[in-house]
């Protein structure tokens, strides 16, 4: 029996997407339990190193194949859990993880996809978005930033600019984390309550909270228009942090996987090299 | 009983180094074989993962402190494994990893600390560079790549910009992976004779065997020229790959912990916080 493709599995549908009717409590592809999604995720990590060392050594060798993950979702969402637990079974070495804030006017002034641009991974490498290009259809939307129709440009401008990032050799992972209202309640809660996560809270994500709705349907917007076929949306139930972590694992497992990276050959006379060493 | 202090078991003495003298097998402050080795250091996880965390608040809170770890070695020593293993242990999120090789052309121009000044990391950080402003004094020596003036210069300038940095809240560790002739050619010989490793192997490393006892010196001037009270050398003996990064692993703990951090305060009123959270 083949395994099931994460990838296919947590594709929302074409068409319109309502994440209400997507369980945020959900554990699509995975029976077990946290102890079990806990262990299947360690179990993943030779698999994970293997194919993240041979696209290593594919970059290193010439190869121009590189994979970025985009890691959207409302705030505490676990993007930065996701990036310790799921991207922290990779070797630094070959991840590179950049945040996006708020644009700066000088970033404004180049076009919205140009400081994405300058942060895309170089060949051989994961790249990891903590927000993305997405913000300027999501937050921008929101909080009504720019004209209804400078954003309606946008998503068409994105799938453009993914197209041509994908034709390029780079394979783009979508991910949004999907939680409950409620869910977000608790873990604010928790930043309240404990101390040493009060560098985590941030007051103004009491008045984004107000915007929830706003904020979902700005989602579906963007997970309907920008799921093309070439660089589709993944939409992860995340109230469950160990079930988030195994499926993130899992979508970069099978699209490393899908590159079907061999070994690069050796460029030199292997037998001549050990006489060399030999004599040295 | 105190534990050792890894930090001053593997500094060298002020004055003249001899690499001959270290052994590259040993294991000083630890006493217990390969299995146990690998096991220690996977136990000091949670605690790089705290003194990591609270590095990293305490750089989003507005704090300057960052640590820089300096990774050198010959071709082999293990400076790759040590990323993977040692800083791998770390959150993604709080390191950036640079890895320098020969100076480009626009490089040299603008003096040899300039790309190190570029990468260094921010507030929070934990900075790896993968080779340094060493290889200024190193490659730069033994290669003959400039004038021996400007070498005996550098180390002047090595020193001045390291204490400057120190002064701004850098905390740089210096790293020597030492490792010995004969096992820098067992490692050669393993990456020939797997096929899986060939694009790791260079020829150009066999030529660079010939200069073994050349660079051996170049390193002992620089240990002993560089070896200040403010950025001090480390030697770590790197034959056996667990203790290497047992090492290096204890010296990122030594370090982050004498930073002293205490999870940063909170910057709002905890209490109306709470009330508005009740209320959303």
């Amino acid at each position: 029996m083949t395994p099931p493709s994460w990838s296919k599995l947590l594709r929302p549908q074409p068409g319109p997407v309502d994440l209400a009717a997507i369980d945020t409590r959900g554990t699509p592809g995975f029976t077990g339990d946290k102890t079990a999604g806990r262990e299947a995720l360690l179990e993943l990590e030779p698999t994970i190193a293997d194919l993240q060392e041979r696209l290593y050594a594919h970059g290193r060798s010439g190869g121009e194949r590189r994979l970025l993950l985009v890691l959207q979702g409302m705030d505490t969402s676990g993007k930065g859990g996701t990036m310790r637990k799921a991207v922290g079974l990779m070797d630094p070495q070959g991840v590179s993880i950049k945040a996006f804030g708020r644009p700066t006017a000088a970033e404004k002034r180049r076009g919205f996809l140009w400081r994405i641009r300058q942060a895309l991974p170089a060949a051989g490498r994961l790249g990891v978005f903590d927000r993305s290009q997405y913000e300027d259809v999501l937050a921008a939307r929101v909080r009504r930033l720019t004209t209804p129709a400078v954003i309606e440009r946008r998503y068409d401008a994105i799938n453009e600019f993914e197209k041509e990032l994908v034709d390029s050799g780079c394979v783009v992972v979508k991910v949004m984390l999907h939680i409950s209202r409620d869910e977000q309640k608790a873990r604010l809660a928790e930043r309240l309550d404990n101390p040493e996560k009060h560098w985590k809270y941030n007051p103004g994500d009491i008045d984004d909270r107000k915007l929830w709705d706003e904020f979902q349907h700005a989602y579906e917007i963007a997970l309907e228009r920008c799921n093309t076929d070439v660089a589709p949306w993944h939409v992860v139930p995340a109230d469950r942090k160990w079930y988030r972590n195994l499926a993130v694992a899992h979508l970069l497992i099978e699209h490393l996987r899908d590159l079907g990276l061999d070994w690069p050959p050796a460029d030199f006379d292997v037998e001549a090299e050990r006489a060399r060493l030999d004599g040295s």
